[in-house]
């Protein structure tokens, strides 16, 4: 196997034992950051701590774009970055003890080389990249069914849905159903898995850097919700989806026009 | 252990392990029932069946009201009633492969003695009733913390929170956030695990019998949308919820008048 996934995987299996240590023994310190409902935890500082110092002892002259603290801005993507959510999804990590994902990628001058999205409590690997193909736990992925909108379910951000923007209740309507789950990494994940057509959502570049370099590779379409490309610098409107479903949810936007 | 319950928990089981097979080994022959979204298959009605069989094999003088088939109305809840909900989250075994569950309740006059939730796929096991207490895979349940709205999250259905029905919002808006699984039977299982402090929707007697049961011993709160008993009759607007949530859904639902 690929040496360098090899680390980055063995950091992240070290790190999600250090997260269900913490979340058994100790106590969870909790704070606020933007909004009343935008936590971050004790947690999230170290583990993202821990992945940047284990991966920079074995690697040299990446860069550093990570959710918390003063890695989260990053002037130019050239040359190599390390991209890191240390917990996504950190209010089910406080509110269920479950269903959050560790997600790191590499890119090199902007390309996706590898991603890879661990769900911690279900114990879920997923990695890739266009070198190495797709990964799930003992299995490899090959292909993901181009599935049409009408043909299965699709994840959302919820103040998207609430508000009815970009016309997400129509698209919703044309599915087989909608679900919210509270954590990027998790739909992205079925996503590659076949069990949503697409996910609809409003992300920060460490929120969907691992799961566009892996939906990428699928042949899965993975773009701003105007199907432009992602800039990997601010939050984003963002669309993944089976090259079907992306088209028509694209169509449906248009014509709120 | 009760006698009783732990026959119902092993034809659990057995139904679990034919729904694996089946989902490993045949094709789902799937068909729609009330709309284009509202699917059947023949894993449900099968395994109702087996369900039905084999607890009738070993008890005697049960009435039974079930999803599928001419099971699905009773005229009187008097006597001892066996209800069934052979797979809950239909749409999610098709497309997801997991996140359905299986859901058996026992009630005498009317009054809930057991209540039974399987997650097959993640082998999670929650059961009880008010003279056996609330039982989780190897441990029990003894209290659940009474969090108010403001302090936790909410599952909704999908449709309710759509059309902002009921102040569902506002709701959704003083709460730490919405969920939508396309199960109910995980979503009571979050509930008694805390992991929830509402959960509303839109459900028929065998979508909520069981966890009626689980709830209630654990002294949640579960009514319908108004505040009155449920019926176990037919479909209602249905919440679940801690006293403290139920309290302040009640208040911002009456404020709609």
């Amino acid at each position: 196997m690929d040496e360098l996934a090899t680390k980055v995987i063995d950091i992240i299996y070290a790190a999600a034992i250090k997260i269900k240590e913490q979340l058994k023994t100790k106590k969870l310190v909790v704070s606020t950051k933007s909004s009343r409902t935008d936590f971050v935890t004790n947690i999230d500082t170290q583990i993202q701590g821990f992945i940047i110092d284990e991966f920079m002892k074995a690697n040299r002259g990446y860069q550093v774009l990570a959710e918390e603290g003063s890695y989260n801005t990053l002037n130019e993507l050239t040359g190599k970055v390390l991209i890191i959510d240390p917990i996504d999804g950190t209010n089910n990590l406080i509110l269920e003890r479950q269903n959050f994902c560790i997600m790191v990628a590499l890119y090199e001058n902007g390309e996706g080389k590898y991603g890879f999205i661990y769900d911690v409590m279900a114990d879920n690997l997923l990695w890739g990249g266009p070198e190495v193909g797709v990964h799930y736990n003992e299995g490899k992925i090959r292909s993901v069914p181009n599935l049409p909108l009408s043909e299965g379910l699709v994840g959302f951000n919820s103040a998207i849905y609430r508000r009815n923007a970009y016309r997400a209740h129509q698209i919703g309507d044309e599915s087989l159903g909608v679900r919210m789950s509270g954590c990027a990494g998790y739909e992205l994940m079925n996503l590659a898995l076949g069990r949503r057509v697409a996910y609809i959502s409003n992300l920060q570049p460490w929120d969907y850097a691992a799961g566009k370099v892996i939906l990428e590779t699928l042949g899965l379409k993975v773009t701003n919700i105007y199907g432009n490309a992602l800039k990997l610098k601010d939050r984003e409107l963002f669309i993944a989806a089976t090259p079907l479903a992306h088209e028509r949810i694209l169509e449906l936007i248009d014509s709120i026009k």
